[in-house]
């Protein structure tokens, strides 16, 4: 889809904010786990995503931005990452890893088929920028996967 | 899972609260549509989850209720309904009566699941009464599915 610069800043705003909040609900998580590693890669996120979806509303101004509907931007459960309870209350570290990583996984998408689709080159610019960004939390989520026994 | 009735209370309104921030979400979009027929079918539902959270709400009363995390009573998203692009702003009606009867199936389970856990007599009670609640308006959905082009 060929965003226009409001449309793309109002996505990417939307779910740097989204993912703020799971990051910290994942960190508050982990921290009941006696996990503080997790919870800490989980409150760096938590910054990241704070420090990022700032600066897209600062880049946004005064541009009037388009509201969006909550599934564009929400996360999907962690019911979809193999769950049979989607309604229990623990996650595991290796679950609340994985539930962020295909979060990540998907933003990473969104970004990188905004900019296929761009006809905006400065849509374009920011929506690789941003592609590369969630490839790399994406890896960061990796390696602490890997680092963690499945459970 | 056996729920204490504050545990059990306390996920019945999250899930009725999100319901009818999702069903009022999807009747506009309908509307959008030029599908009243639809729209209406939605408001009702808002109607009905906004009563049903609110008794609820008095019938809990004082009780101190646990705070719950959000993979515990958000709806999934439309795009584990189906679809290629979850980001997408447009639901057809089909597709938006599929992703709330997929929800509602999902709190019937939830219901059914608390019911037959349940060691309080007064929880297993009311997880019947609103699993069956539930069950009807998943069969409302289907009459509305059935009478809907899927496109």
């Amino acid at each position: 889809m060929a965003y226009s610069m409001g449309e793309f800043l109002a996505h990417a705003i939307a779910m740097e904010r989204e993912a703020a909040e799971r990051y910290l609900e994942l960190a508050d998580m982990m921290e009941a786990h006696n996990n503080l590693e997790v919870s800490g890669l989980f409150r760096d996120m938590v910054r990241y995503s704070t420090m990022h979806g700032d600066s897209i509303v600062a880049r946004a101004g005064s541009m009037e931005l388009p509201k969006l509907r909550s599934w564009q931007y929400r996360w999907i459960a962690p019911t979809e990452v193999g769950e049979e309870d989607g309604f229990d209350y623990r996650l595991k570290p290796y679950q609340a890893l994985e539930y962020a990583r295909v979060n990540e996984q998907r933003a990473a998408e969104f970004y990188q088929a905004a900019a296929d689709a761009a006809s905006d080159p400065e849509v374009r610019k920011l929506a690789l920028e941003f592609a590369a960004e969630e490839r790399e939390h994406t890896a960061a989520l990796d390696r602490k996967l890997a680092a963690t026994l499945r459970s």
